[in-house]
């Protein structure tokens, strides 16, 4: 029989979720998925993840592939999994791609957008999505400090310790700040991100935002090459993987 | 002592909540603003709600007041409430009126949005907060049908039965449909609203921009007087309370 390999595009909310990542104890999505598609295809199946989010972190549009001898359509396969899949994980697209496509090793676009939501309280249907602050923050400075991050750059002080990637420099083709009402959204799009690295990039915006920092400052932070020159990790429920396009 | 009524702005995320109204069976939002004010003030609370919002609705801004022997000035209680509330509640405003100030007996100006999720798929981070089509919708049809709506009319075919309200007779001030990438969001604001009648609304524009209906024929409906003249009851979750203004 032939083996051909299958690329979902994959929804969740990452709220109930111990992240991407299998691991011991907790539920996660790469568990969910292998689950799902050992019922729905009758095979053993695992699935490779392209981006392992953390836990409480949202995608509308994250991409794992796996090699299966059933002979459903590719594009079929979306609809079938989705009635075996929690309703917090829906599979946006099936489709079949090359058997040696795989989506760690080829060139990507990803989008990443982290919010905050500003206001004297938590807002409670958005306190999963946003992260709350009620302090101020002023846009212009963290514009004028996210200028500094554009380009490629090595961002080891923006990468927390603990990753395994071998190298730290990565390129961002844009990072924006959109005010949507109450929210301020952080929107960043790079070739790839190291271990926690826009949760950090958010946390040290916000200081800037807050003045403890000045914008110039990101570009010490950049040259330091350490994890202790940038600002905190902003919360995990703030960030969603908005965007995924490959070469 | 001196008695005072205070009015609570109340947000909440309704989706696990048996509606604002206190029920013999499942948690209210009235009945856990009840609990935390009778923990805070140690006196027993009663409040009157402006809007009793049903089963999985939202709220950004609902309005509450109580009358209390409490010394702690009005625009405190917010502050030291939102700590003995489920963070699916979270108090926007407290503060001190007058005190034969009632929620329900008092012109006001209320705005409800009602979001529709449109995808071939449903997107778990908003799978409570907009209801999922995968049909496709005329958006301009549900604008001409939409015109149609607004102004004083007699909305009783808008009302689903069972209701207690003495006129049908209301006034829509404004009913605008919004693009907002996949969701489209249907905005109304009033003068008051009948038991389900922004979910009928809503239901009916759908089945517009369905094509089963004519834009013209909401003019029918209306005429009608009679609840089987509209269309269906539209879900819950799509419905939030996002505006509530006193004359």
């Amino acid at each position: 029989m032939t083996v051909k390999r299958i690329r979902l595009t994959v929804a969740y909310d990452g709220t109930n979720y111990h992240g991407w990542q299998i691991q011991n104890n907790g539920n996660t999505i790469e568990s969910e998925l292998n689950r799902a598609l050992t019922r729905l295809l009758g095979e053993e199946i695992h699935v490779i993840g392209a981006s392992r989010t953390d836990a409480g972190v949202h995608a509308l549009c994250n991409v794992a592939v796996f090699d299966t001898r059933s002979r459903m359509p590719g594009e079929k396969i979306s609809y079938a999994l989705n009635q075996w899949l929690p309703e917090d994980i829906r599979i946006q697209k099936s489709e079949e791609v090359a058997p040696d496509w795989h989506p760690r090793r080829c060139e990507s676009r990803k989008t990443y957008e982290y919010r905050i939501y500003r206001g004297e309280f938590p807002m409670p249907v958005r306190r999963f999505y946003a992260y709350f602050t009620y302090r101020p923050l002023d846009v212009e400075r963290m514009r004028q400090a996210a200028a500094f991050l554009v380009g490629e750059h090595d961002f080891r002080s923006f990468c927390q310790s603990g990753s395994q990637a071998e190298s730290t420099v990565r390129t961002l083709y844009s990072l924006e700040l959109e005010e949507q009402g109450a929210e301020l959204v952080i929107r960043v799009c790079g070739n790839g991100f190291l271990y926690n690295m826009v949760r950090i990039l958010a946390g040290t915006l916000m200081e800037v935002g807050q003045g403890k920092r000045e914008p110039e400052s990101v570009r010490q932070v950049l040259l330091a090459r350490k994890r202790s020159a940038a600002g905190p990790t902003a919360p995990a429920c703030g960030l969603t993987l908005v965007g995924y396009e490959f070469a």
